[in-house]
This record gives C-alpha cells, sequence and structure tokens, in this order.
C-alpha cells in the first residue's frame, strides 16, 4: 500500500517495465511520502480483442 | 473514463465479444450520456482453477 | 461471477443506476450463459477530483 | 457479492488454490453472514516482470 | 504484494473488520509463504444502491 | 485505455491529486506511446480501518 494497477496492451520490451515502475513508483513517493519499498505497481496486459472503446474492439479499431 | 471491467469464464468467439462489449458500452452511454468514445470495457478471462464460488473452486464444482 | 465494475462519475438518480444494472445484466446474460442471478454489479462513483483524464483531474477540465 | 479479488505471483498447485480459496471464503463468511454461496474469490496470477516493489521489478529483485 | 481486494456491504463494527484482515491474512500467508508484511487487504465498502445480483439492486431485493 | 488505478490513504490537498496524476500521465505516455488524452488515472482513497497491512488494520498500526 499504496498500490497501482495498470492496464494497457501488450508491452514487449521489459525495459520499458523496469522504466514505467521506477517513474511511477517516482511519482507515488511524493505524493504520499511513505517508505519507498510500501508502493506496488502491477502491469496487466490485456489482448486487443479484449478491450472496448467506444463500442468498438481495440482489435477491430486497429484493422479499420 | 467511464470504465467497466468484466470477469468472467473464458469467451472463445470473438463476435460474443464483439456484442458484449457493444451493448455494455450502449448501456453506459444511456446513464453517463458522454461521448461514446468516453467508454472503455475490459474483458478479463478467468480460468476454472483461479475462481472460487462459495468456497469451492469452479474446476471442482463443474467435476461433480 | 461473473462480476462487472463500473467507475464513473456520481449518478445522482437510483433509476438510472437500477436500468443500468439490469442492461448490462441482459448483455452478460447473452455473452455468458448463466444463471440470472450469478451476474454481479458494482457501480462505484468517483469525485471530479480523483480522477484525470489526459494527464488533468475532471475537476479542472470542467472548470475550464 | 461480496467478491475478493487476489493479486499474487503464480501458484502452481491447484491444491493451494483449493485450500486458499475456501479459507479465504471462512473468512468471508465469519465477517458477512450472507449465504455461502454468495462469496466470489478470483485468484490473479502475475508475471515476475509485471510486478514492482518499491519501484524495482520483482524480476530484478530476484536476481540480486 | 500479495493484495487482496474486497467488495462488500458496509461493516458497521471495526472488530469484525480487524478479525476478517487478520484471517484474510493467515490464509494468504499459507499460500503463497511470503513475509507477513507483505500482504495487504483492502475493504472496500458498497452501498446496497450500487450493487447488483441477477440484474435487481441490492436496495430493491432488501425491501422486497 | 492505459487506465492507472491508484489506492491509497486520503489525500487531503487537490495540488498533490493535481501532480500526481500529471507525472502519471507521464510516465504512461512514455511506455505506450498513445495520444495523451488516452490515458486515465482513478484516485481511490481508503480509510485507515479499511487497509490491513500484515493483517493488522492501518488504523491499529497508527496507534501503536
Amino acid at each position: 500500500m499504496p498500490t497501482c494497477v495498470l492496464d494497457g496492451p501488450k508491452i514487449e520490451d521489459v525495459e520499458i517495465k523496469r522504466t514505467l515502475v521506477r517513474e511511477i513508483t517516482d511519482a507515488l513517493e511524493k505524493a504520499y511520502k511513505l517508505p519507498r519499498d510500501a508502493y506496488i505497481v502491477l502491469i496487466k496486459e490485456n489482448k486487443a480483442e479484449n478491450v472496448g472503446v467506444g463500442g468498438t474492439l481495440i482489435l477491430d479499431r486497429e484493422k479499420s
């Protein structure tokens, strides 16, 4: 605690995840002022057929 | 925003996901009256060994 | 199970919540084909100062 | 409803999931006093490259 | 990490929350075998007008 | 989409929320490379009697 749950598309490169988690934790630390080890970040990767925006699957948006 | 996160069993047929996302977005649009592109729907698919109902895994419920 | 969690702004009118829950459950029932009582819908209401879109709080977007 | 969503590392052994779901449902039942079938537990398994603690991926913590 | 998020009705008595959190953490500890301080439990309290079961608000179910 | 859901203690000062949302969105933008308006951040504020760490409510940890 605090926790941060991210839902987005797949991130292929672990280096990007590494930077993302570090930068989000930096932002959390400034806001909540708790010991750094308290912050948890979860990255959830979603398939394009499992996300709808504006009533249309991302899968179908990408095709058009 | 608004977002809708669905947790259920696996849906094999993408056409069912397509309809589900469209119909849920229709319902959200009527309730919140925001531009259609604002609505996000996430479908989360769960394995039968990762869901418990009444203290028993779905995996074991299906067997009995 | 299945569950549906909605995050949006406050809905003042309970009648709108009533319709929203019924219509979403209709959509879920068509997709998952489980007994109607299995479907759970949670409505989460968020204050404009607790939601950011595009890096800006909704609170500040509404002002401008 | 009530629902319980667990986010943790992968659990290899289904027997451990079986016990976990039963014990959590026991605890929920004592607290909420609803019929046992009302309780839903979802186990979410996360890869070590998708979880950050203290700004560092679990993947990298395990290496060091 | 691991985290456990509970969504249920309001719990009036803090003593019940105290017991609930302790018992769920006991169950998590047996399953994941991590240091006890790693486990986070969040209790989310929901109003009867914000939860639908079987397409009907709990608010309306309680009346009937 | 992508969405970021934060669960932490109450933040009294809106200016801190403003900065938090902007900095998290900056980090998301670098990672996902999507249009800035696509990113949604939700701040969830939790009472000390609704969060357990290591099996103990934050409420009780603060007292001791």
